[in-house]
């Protein structure tokens, strides 16, 4: 890590905590982390969770880290280079799915589509197996990138072959994985555009921080439809991390960006910087798509928790409210 | 500045230059450009313009530097890194307009937005402050992008409260952000997609620039459609400048760019380098937007002001051509 | 070249070989590329080559090196920066074609566009000029990118003066430029998304590698729509290589990319690296475009020429498959 002794502020707010449990950094933290703070390397680590596939009211689904408590999108789960999931998929539902992932290592037995005969059976589970590596150099002397990335999961056969049934009901979540000296966040919010939802509400949830706090965004379309995300008062570096990789990182600063379905990114604020306390809004920027309902408030709180610029037409909408929608923040 | 006792030419060509005056550098070439170009540092600056923002024709509208000079797009703005901007905006219109403004600081009281009461009843002003800042350090030792960058203002409440009927109306305009040793232009030309329109105009102007001229594009999409920015003969950097940072520089050397709403970027190419003078196309590359007009010229003229390729069907259309129409060059 | 006595392994699957011969670097490879294994630069060459533009079965068209070898997508054309290309194109249809190319440099009359003149009459013939330069300095400092990139050539005349129907019907192909030490492929295969169509296919076609050998895809897009895509099991750095440039370089790392008409880039990934042979499949991630057939398969096979996955319901498909279809590998 870029800052000795840094660690992730508890998380204070929302009643969602709960069921967002880290699933990937949660022993991390405790010994890996401490050890690199004092300049050990991080040892890579192999993680076993099971993550279950259920039906959610009106038709939709989600993936959860424990039995009923599926959430849309489904739980954050990360990763540092060189660590491995080994993720048992548990399939509550009445048809088969799958778990499909971007960005990570993964042989084609652990595809999650119907061709290499990696999708599950409803009643049935599967262990799918992610491994991740650092950069590194082949013999021909070419660099090998690292997996580092703002990836994400998703199913890839319900309803067709390439899982638009899944996505359309909900069957995605983020997944981020960090080199070693990667800044952590004080919280991670997930924001998916699905055709004309924002992970899957039809009005897009409200997020909540601290003036001060390094806010991480993780940002994943998915759908029919190309989005612009926009977030006012906050722009980001449009490169790996979101964060400048040196004084003289080239790249373009933004806070506007074009994407489509599969297309993912991440980037770090920190929250009203420069610009203060406010109901900060992010929205698609296509216009019929924000006026439609696609966006919502980065609410950025003073010392006394106050936000100006409070909409009375947004309602209260804390981070993570709602029952079964989560990926708002995260503990860390 | 790269190029010491580089100084903008004088922008000969064009009826409509009067009405684009520099708002932003105009006090600054004067002193602190000619400060810099022996070697010291400039000094931040507040600025303090009026904007109009008045009905035009045919139920357009656009923002000006006086009154009854609003042009589509607005007026050119720029900015140094660390210069203040106090705008105030009169509203000459019988609807409630806003200035929102992309990429700078500014608090949420000058959000432009609804939510944040920061609109402009008819008949009524405001005073919008930005403020811009140099790259810097965090305390962690994170690092502060600089303010830098082709970013655009717009309205946010005109027709619905992300502003859609302005931006369907015109009320959308260029802003540059440079950093100190950016490399200046000798024109500056403005290009929005505006839904099926080019600047709201249903075919695309056209603009010149004599061969070896440094010509800056400021490209910015609004309304509801992505587009692919294509311009013949040309090319430039996918980075922040649009120019190589340095040899080693990994960005990718692009002619043709997805855009979509409220994206914004922009370049620099010297006119006619490696290919000779000509009338180079420019256009939207989705086939039935070019088809239908999406596109323009850039005339790039030899020492006798002749650039070959004149297509008969395409009319004169120097720069800046069209009454109410600007953004298309400016004075430097 | 990055890695000394580096060759090209030999091409020894698909029928269509013959047809792919590479138009390029084929009496590069001979003495230049000998040469520079070597140590000493390579010598800028002037190339000469015609094209021949034939209709096609069904209404479409292509681009042929030969009478009767038309394909689509037309031939891969590789330069390094510093050589030129005379084409002479043959037009054996019997509407006016054309001959327009993105990232290099040509005067206006070799522009392939009605308003300069530069098209082909029905059995008439015309030579385009095309050169290439290294990166350089301007005078005022400033640095000149070098033309390497994926870039790609199209007909600008049929059916509209964009050339809308000469594309609609296949008149496009790959062309890459290459800086001297970039690193060489293995194998290159093209894949255009045209409107619905992958190489004006429905469905599009496999392509086939062995486990290890380093794979160039180079993407284009045309038409009237937006696409994404992506890539299974695989990933690349979004930059002008597709590799990274060096251990510092900021660029994301991606595999799944938005992409607009007439956009192009291109990557090399070495096949089932860290992830082993079988059936990845490459799709556009836009849903109803991946369930109407835009994708295919990357077949990496493993030392006994097998490869795990294998689709019963996507047939065989080897790499090149189908008559008048190409584009799919080259020899080397
Ligand atoms: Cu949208
Ligand atoms: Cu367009
Ligand atoms: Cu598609």
């Amino acid at each position: 890590m870029r800052r000795p002794g840094f660690s992730r502020r508890a998380f204070t707010t929302g009643a969602a905590a709960a069921a967002l449990a880290p699933a990937g950094l949660a022993a991390t933290a405790v010994g890996a982390t401490a050890g690199r703070a004092s300049g050990a390397p991080r040892v890579s680590e192999v993680k076993t969770i099971t993550l279950y596939a259920e039906e959610l009211p009106d038709g939709q689904a989600g993936y959860g880290l424990a039995p009923g408590q599926a959430t849309i999108p489904g739980p954050l789960l990360e990763m540092y280079e060189g660590d491995t999931y080994e993720i048992e998929l548990v399939n509550t539902m009445d048809v088969a799915v799958s778990l499909h992932v971007h960005g990570v290592n993964y042989t084609i037995e652990n595809d999650g589509t119907a061709h290499s005969d990696s999708t599950v059976a409803p009643g049935e589970s599967r262990v799918y197996t992610w491994t991740t590596h650092a950069p590194g150099e082949r013999e021909d002397g070419t660099l090998i990138p690292g997996s580092a990335g703002y990836w994400h999961y998703h199913d890839h056969i319900v309803g067709t072959e390439h899982g638009t049934g899944g996505l359309q009901r909900g069957l995605y979540g983020p997944l981020v994985v960090r080199r070693q000296d990667d800044v952590l966040p004080d919280r991670t919010f997930t924001i998916v555009f699905n055709d004309m939802t924002v992970n899957n509400l039809p009005v897009g949830p409200d997020f909540e921080a601290a003036l001060g706090e390094r806010v991480e965004i993780v940002m994943i379309t998915h759908g029919e439809f190309y989005h612009t995300f926009h977030l006012h008062g906050h722009r980001w570096v449009d490169n790996r991390t979101g964060l400048l990789a040196s004084a003289d990182d080239p790249s373009r600063v933004i806070d506007n960006k074009i994407c489509g379905p599969a297309d993912s990114f991440g980037f770090q604020v920190v929250a009203g910087e420069g610009v203060g306390p406010g109901h900060w809004m992010y929205h698609c920027h296509v216009q019929s798509h924000s006026d439609m309902g696609m966006g919502g408030m980065l609410i950025v709180t003073d010392a006394a928790g106050e936000a100006p610029g409070d909409p009375g037409h947004h309602g209260a909408g804390a981070a993570g409210a709602g029952s079964a929608h989560g990926g708002a923040a995260h503990h860390g």
